[in-house]
């Protein structure tokens, strides 16, 4: 049991706040030990029984006293400078605490009426934690306030810069676990204040909680000799703050006059650089260390073993209490030493001395709205498409780069929302190399370091923000969508796996928020997937995989869409539409490289709208059902899929051929699947019950298969795309190494296609000439045979 | 072009060392530069033209010049002292550096002959490099000495400290490029010093180089205050020495004394602690950041714009050079500035000053047998299943854990080779969490920070690695491997998607290394997943993801196994094989909660010898054809087929009901996709070719699907899996949720069998109130009913 505290003699806050903050973290703590372990008597008007505590004992206590007490003096400075705060909570499995909090804070039960302030109200909320049909244990969206689940360590630390973005009068309060410490992620974003502008930005106090272990070990940063721990931090650009100890009173103390400290310091760095009169300079920006025991104020011992202050206080410090009336006696002896009687009145409400130690309205940090980002969300102001779009009088009659296109585009939407400061790009070092450089037109990079005579396009004043670090650019781009603003990440599409598991994460949480009716809806997270598989053929194997749809595609259907816009007015509509859209993560494949262009902006709204069509005019001229169908999905795939057809329209005129472009690859998926899907009826309208099918795909053949294996003709469709064969080759060579090249698709469709299959040898062996042609030719030459084309078309 | 550089009067090195050091350098450079550029014409014999230039300029310069400037330092103390190292290249972009090096150094050569010490030789090399059927842009295993790629940047130190664990001898310098250092994994690695114990480990030596610019961006570390950058590396626990500067000769003054202080540090740390008379603590180990100017010695300018120095360096700083007779003749002067006639003989080989500046033998940094593992590898000592093994007379008749059966059997691998200090474990902060604390009655976990006396399982001898970095545990075991060592890496297994993009890239390495003569086996990758989305009911929805296997499943099909054993002694059984296997990367799911044993030692062996079959026991008494499959994938799939099979076959004695297990999934695939695949005549015999197969899958459904879309029964699969149905609930509920459980595979099996599609309609309606039961009673009690059991078999 915890010692009761000495109150030390002086004080800088007066033993009326002292008490009053004491108060309140011993009722979070009461409330957070209650969610573990209590089914009912949750006020303990009666000695604790076995009845009252849940058969199944799941939560984690061990860093929960540290969030509360991180909680209530932020509630103290909050209300002393009527401050404009979020929580961001590092170690999100302290989810009774932060709900604990909520429920302190009133906010909890205006949300949730059933877990009213009072008895009741407790027992339900005590009961539905970590409970079948209840909440889940972690900072979840079910928890007000949040916006990082914390579940899988390593985000909170970008996800508080994203939220700190273009909001100048907000400050958030990022707790980082010292275990979290440990993550790649989280120690990439520690660089994250080289791009943040006191001039317009927020701020963000990092709270690093050394509370010494992890699930079973102690933690790096815990350990190593303070003085290395203070370079460290020093070394990220910040000016570190320590509070450290185990005596509540004192730490009290010393934690009010800290956080005094730091938000006075926050506020002079941004007085100073809203008035002009700052350095120009990256300012030094404070942060928190707190050093206090794991399971704080928990059991110092359990059977013998050191339990406060160690790794044993991770989860549920007492268990087995069915079979052990001596841990009964010390949970129940556990909870009273908050002395619970003195925090909840009669009818369990708290009392007015805890709950006037909490801010009020949206000052509470589980009310305020920038935790609910929807709540703030304004539309973008979108920019007509027209003065972008390329000319396309005629498909084929000339090439573009689809992505500099876009980058005119984004030019224009980052133009047209400068003023609502709600509109950022986010890539690691690559907005250029992608070809979205137009962007520089209107807004440089973030950039808060030296700015040297000869760097373009730099600045504080930047919108694009660039880290060589997929895993903070993700999460400063869903900080800033979680806070209601909107923004695209662009990335070479083989990295982007990098961040498969955040998107996993972001996907769950906005599947979990679609069922919680006070989430309001944020934009969608963009993705633009870049100098894709079949334009690495310079960087090589390394840098050519496709899969990250794959790793999409296991989401929640809802969730997730996938556009491979075959030219640049394709790529035009879809940007135009992901950016309208909300709750969703939108993943948009599109090349660079300059490349054959199709269809008029009009012809791709349509096409657009669909999602997929047949296109006629690339189609051979015979009516009724096609001798084969060839389908295709993604730019390259198109430029193939056409020249094959153009080759059998000249090879065998008689030849029945249909060609498919599939912009929306979920319409592939069947209806009940996914919202997109075609219906069966319109599926075997495009691609027939019984013809062959060559569908070449941008990525790997088994997604097509995947998506499709319900489909009536689906053992006729034969799909072509990257299996793995790379290296550093020509970009045509690519194609031909996967097979998804014009010859390998002709002769696919010439063996796949009964009326073809024998009269097709000698086109068969002209193709197998082409390759032989080909291979010969960029050994000898080092690059590809020099294209000649004019493409013909079924209206010429 | 760069200035002649001026020779200090006075230097340390002798004037031959120093002028040996240049002319190596020199050539160096000279080679990278025309590996990018040259088809022809590569000693300069004639003046250049652009018939001499290839079509297609590809490489990275920038990075460069600093590589070859560290090899050749690198060279010097080798010669000097005799060390043994090995270079990690994290800019691994620099490809053609590490060619020239390994090319001056002899080893190219002797590894491709055709690749001669002459002018052909020169010409082959220069024209090779990232030329179609040439050699790759980076670092990539086709580079001799390489063991990181480098294309996907962030993985070098962590790769350099799994190379030093267990090498006592071995010095891995370890360069991180300053784009590199912004990214999670490597910003993560910094900390691996406090693993790393230099009595029985060898030494990291990180040499951050600091070249300013990325892409198209400066870096955070080049632009930081220079003392913020000391602070921070001090921080990560080294002791940082400066080289910077861009006079050549200054330079190399500098960098050969600041190395042999780095050697002499790491000799003396090295015999204190091996002497017994170190301090025990921690040491602070050297490190050297080099700042040079980005693609030192290149251009200055190009077209009026800064370019040495400059971001512009970072791949061609010269192109177009078809049509820009200048661009040519800076080219050559570039070139000419190098003064190959100094460094290549008439005959084209390096000049005995260039080729003495290299060590000789398997001192050459790229003949170091610790970077071509496989040349050291020697397989575990494998001790007998059998004293592991849970008896099982027969199938159901009681529970095990089965990662903590396992665990024992990995302590007895860990004391069997003890004294070859040749097998890790990894893992973030898991392993006992994970069940496998067994390992910990032979050896800790290690640590070199402070030990207090409640800790337990820690110390500077600990062979299990801990730290709550998947990327680090990746990264630390692919450098263990890929130096000849042996491991496996225990996670979670939503969390292993965090590796996903790393998991790709050794996947690709060892993909790409067969094809590679001289590169030997290495040992597999083993993965064990557990605490697996059926056990994930405590931490809830962001914990549930099974969807690795399917990241897994894009590579190339023969370096990646997946295995799902049904219970202990299955697990045993493939555990066992994993480690005994090579150039594969096998992935293991299984779970660690109490589960049902089916199958004795021996009937585990046979059937993970196959991979897949029927289990006859738990089928129907009927022989011939049976009415319906029940397939299972999985340790609780399989308990929730068996218990459906047990409900149909009390319920509807009369069906024919065939249970099918399988561990290996790859089985699943057809054998010219996979060599683990059946035959389709195989398949068929077990999955009949028209009946209805109801198959329980622990992963996502469709991946049962992608596997067996070319199998004649397909379309009478019916898959039940995980469909991102999860929260914080009881771990049968997470079943429930899915339509993974018993009532609806039965149900399931009742609707899809015509026989029992009417008959069945009660079955039917009784499962659906079994549901609705176990949805009440969890939510009255948070927990599942009480399970009694009496497993009844076939022939009971």
């Amino acid at each position: 049991m915890p010692p009761q505290p000495k109150v030390p003699a002086a004080t800088a806050l007066s033993q009326e706040e002292l008490h009053g903050i004491d108060a309140y973290w011993r009722a979070s703590n009461y409330l957070t030990v209650g969610q573990i372990y209590l089914l009912d008597n949750p006020l303990l008007r009666e000695p604790l029984k076995l009845e009252h505590v849940k058969p199944r004992l799941l939560g984690h206590w061990g860093t929960s006293p540290g969030l509360n007490f991180i909680y209530a003096h932020l509630n103290r400075v909050i209300r002393l400078r009527d401050a404009n705060v979020i929580y961001v909570c590092g170690p999100g499995h302290g989810g009774p605490a932060m709900v604990a909090n909520t429920y302190l804070e009133g906010t909890y039960s205006e949300l949730n009426p059933d877990v009213s302030l009072d008895e009741a109200g407790m027992r339900k909320l005590f009961r539905q934690f970590s409970f079948p049909g209840g909440i889940p244990s972690h900072a979840a969206p079910e928890v007000p306030g949040s916006i990082n689940e914390g579940g899988e360590l390593g985000y909170a630390l970008s996800h508080a810069y994203g939220a700190a973005f273009d909001n100048p009068d907000l400050i958030v309060a990022c707790v980082i676990g010292d275990g979290e410490a440990e993550t790649g992620p989280l120690a990439a974003a520690w660089h994250s204040n080289k791009f943040l502008n006191p001039a317009h930005d927020g701020a963000v106090l990092p709270i690093l909680h050394l509370n010494g272990y992890k699930i079973a070990n102690p933690t790096v940063l815990a350990r190593i000799p303070p003085e290395e721990l203070r370079s460290l931090l020093v070394g990220y650009g910040h000016e570190p703050f320590f509070v450290e100890g185990d005596d509540p009173f004192e730490m009290h103390e010393r934690m009010a006059s800290v956080m005094d400290e730091a938000f006075r310091n926050i506020r002079e760095i941004q007085e100073d650089a809203r008035a002009g009169s700052g350095s120009g300079k990256r300012p030094c920006w404070p942060m928190i260390v707190l050093r206090s025991p794991k399971g704080w104020t928990g059991p110092k011992e359990v059977d013998g073993l050191k339990t406060e202050g160690f790794w044993r206080s991770h989860q549920v410090p007492l268990s087995g209490l069915a079979g052990n009336a001596e841990h009964l006696k010390m949970l129940e002896d556990w909870l009273r030493s908050y002395r619970p009687e003195e925090l909840f009145g009669e009818d369990g409400s708290p009392v007015p001395k805890v709950l006037s130690a909490a801010p009020a309205g949206t000052r509470r940090m589980s009310a305020n709205p920038h935790a609910n980002g929807g709540m703030l969300r304004k539309s973008l102001e979108m920019p007509g498409l027209a003065p972008h779009a390329v000319e396309v009088s005629r498909p084929g009659e000339g090439k573009a780069e689809a992505t500099r296109v876009m980058g005119g585009f984004l030019r224009e939407v980052m133009r047209t929302n400068e003023v609502s400061r709600n509109f950022r790009l986010v890539g690691p070092d690559e907005t250029a190399s992608n070809r979205l450089q137009g962007v520089f037109e209107v807004t440089g990079r973030a950039w808060m370091e030296q700015v040297l005579p000869e760097d373009t396009d730099l600045g504080p004043e930047g919108r694009v923000l660039e880290i060589l670090s997929e895993h903070t650019c993700q999460g400063w781009l869903e900080g800033y969508l979680l806070t209601g603003r909107h923004g695209l990440f662009s990335c070479y599409e083989a990295f982007i796996h990098i961040v498969d598991s955040m998107f996993n994460q972001h996907a769950k949480w906005l599947d979990a928020s679609r069922d919680i009716p006070w989430r309001r809806p944020i934009s969608s997270l963009n993705y633009l997937l870049t100098s894709h598989v079949w334009q690495q053929d310079h960087n090589g194997f390394s840098h050519q995989d496709p899969g990250f749809v794959d790793v999409a595609l296991n989401k929640k259907a809802d969730v997730v869409r996938v556009y491979l816009p075959p030219d640049a007015n394709t790529l035009l509509c879809v940007t135009d539409h992901v950016l309208r859209t909300w709750d969703r993560i939108n993943i948009i494949v599109a090349g660079k490289a300059p490349s054959w262009q199709w269809l008029s902006l009009d012809q791709a709204r349509a096409h657009c709208n669909a999602g997929i069509g047949i296109w006629d005019w690339a189609s051979g001229k015979g009516s009724g059902d096609p001798d084969v169908v060839m389908a295709c999905a993604g730019d390259v795939p198109t430029v193939e899929t056409l020249a094959a057809v153009q080759i059998l329209r000249e090879h065998m005129p008689d030849l029945n051929v249909r060609v498919i472009n599939v912009v929306d690859l979920m319409t592939l998926q069947p209806r009940e699947v996914h919202p997109h899907g075609l219906t069966d009826r319109a599926f075997d309208a495009l691609f027939t019950t019984d013809k062959p099918v060559i569908f070449a795909y941008h990525g790997y053949p088994w997604t097509i298969h995947r998506l499709t294996y319900r489909r009536t003709n689906h053992s006729n469709f034969h799909v072509r795309g990257f299996n793995e064969e790379g290296t550093t080759t020509t970009p045509f060579d690519m194609t031909v190494l996967n097979g998804l090249d014009r010859y390998h698709l002709v002769q696919s469709a010439v063996e796949r296609t009964p009326a073809t299959r024998a009269s097709g040898e000698s086109l068969r062996q002209m193709m197998q000439e082409r390759l032989l042609q080909h291979h010969d030719y960029i050994r000898a030459h080092g690059q590809d045979m020099p294209e000649v084309r004019d493409w013909q078309w079924s209206g010429d």
